[in-house]
């Protein structure tokens, strides 16, 4: 697949526009680990991933994350030129979940495309949108939801994306995900494994009964 | 103040596009109280506030409130509308806090507004960006920050609001906007009370020592 076939109003485009766009787009592979963007200081880019998966998250000055949402394929990520819309005044941390190939999107460019195209500036309100629609939904499941169900809900996710039952994964990293102290995961893990839905080793957590865990959900 | 005044984009909209917004906004006055627009399925219309308070809040299944931001007078308010956008994936309610006047613009002529005009749509966008920035930083209030800070600055808001240091407020008013018990609510008031930064009677909150409540901001 091509670079056009990843943005879905190409067609729409005005030949310049494309060309534009073509040139002034740079592929980069990072590596697993690596923090492509740091806040409204750092004018990055629009991210447009091609293979990979990163992670958006806040830090509190205290140093606690907590993820808002995570990026695959063919997603685009806004926030990494967030730097060309004034009204956004939070910071946002973007990093990479696994080996990634992405295109960089300069952020004038962007700024031009959007000033020029009544049809890239609704794409792009498309896009913060449904950003805006996920942080909403982690807030409600925040405030409203138990913590067993949210920390059952993570580990399945995890599974999922890792295709596998045995997680690498410590309890700090588990509370950094969900805003929350490790003790608190510790606990809960604890609670699980008594409930024999977790083996627990050092560094893994082994889902034992998924179908336990998604009744969790459901309760 | 006329109609246009209200709107920061009027000067580069085109004649037809003025003529369109004038023939097709509402003007209303609706009462305190009166609930404008409930969840997605309700496609109300852009609000653009002529004089008055309303208040954006989510509502959980058990019916638990909690208040995401304010719209004043000038404010222009784009989830009553959020029909036209597909990506909008939560409810927002909107209700008015005082007696307000307001203009409803239909979202038909909104919808085709922002298809036509990248102007329109940028505009627009960074209203987006600044709730958008209002809802993580309520986040962030709610992840990290501890319920008296978050109380205090709840009631020296209110006063501010109010242009009172005697607030007309129940403790599940208070809860409801901090979205969480009325029993947590009250039993920090208690502690205010007891550190002298409150007076409490039946269904009035006094401040007793905003510079105290300011500085427990600063801890």
């Amino acid at each position: 697949m091509e670079f056009q076939d990843y943005i879905p109003i190409w067609e729409k485009l005005t030949p310049p526009q494309r060309q534009r766009l073509k040139d002034g787009a740079a592929r980069r592979t990072v590596q697993k680990g690596t923090v492509l963007h740091s806040g409204n200081a750092d004018c990055t880019g629009l991210f447009l991933i091609q293979q990979g998966r990163l992670r958006a998250y806040t830090l509190s000055e205290e140093g606690r994350e907590i993820t808002l949402y995570r990026l695959f394929d063919r997603d685009i990520c806004l926030f990494s030129a967030s730097c060309i819309m004034r009204s956004i005044q939070f910071d946002v941390m973007i990093q990479a979940e696994t080996d990634t190939q992405l295109w960089i999107i300069p952020s004038g460019l962007y700024k031009d495309l959007m000033e020029e195209s009544a049809l890239a500036a609704n794409f792009v309100n498309e896009i913060m949108a449904s950003r805006f629609s996920e942080v909403m939904w982690l807030m409600e499941q925040i405030m409203w939801k138990s913590f067993d169900k949210r920390l059952a809900k993570f580990l399945l996710e995890e599974s999922a994306l890792e295709g596998s039952a045995t997680l690498k994964l410590t309890h700090e990293t588990a509370a950094n995900h969900l805003g929350t102290a490790r003790e608190v995961v510790t606990r809960m893990l604890r609670y699980f494994k008594s409930e024999g839905m977790v083996r627990l080793t050092r560094g893994t957590i082994e889902l034992t009964d998924t179908e336990k865990l998604e009744a969790l959900l459901e309760a």
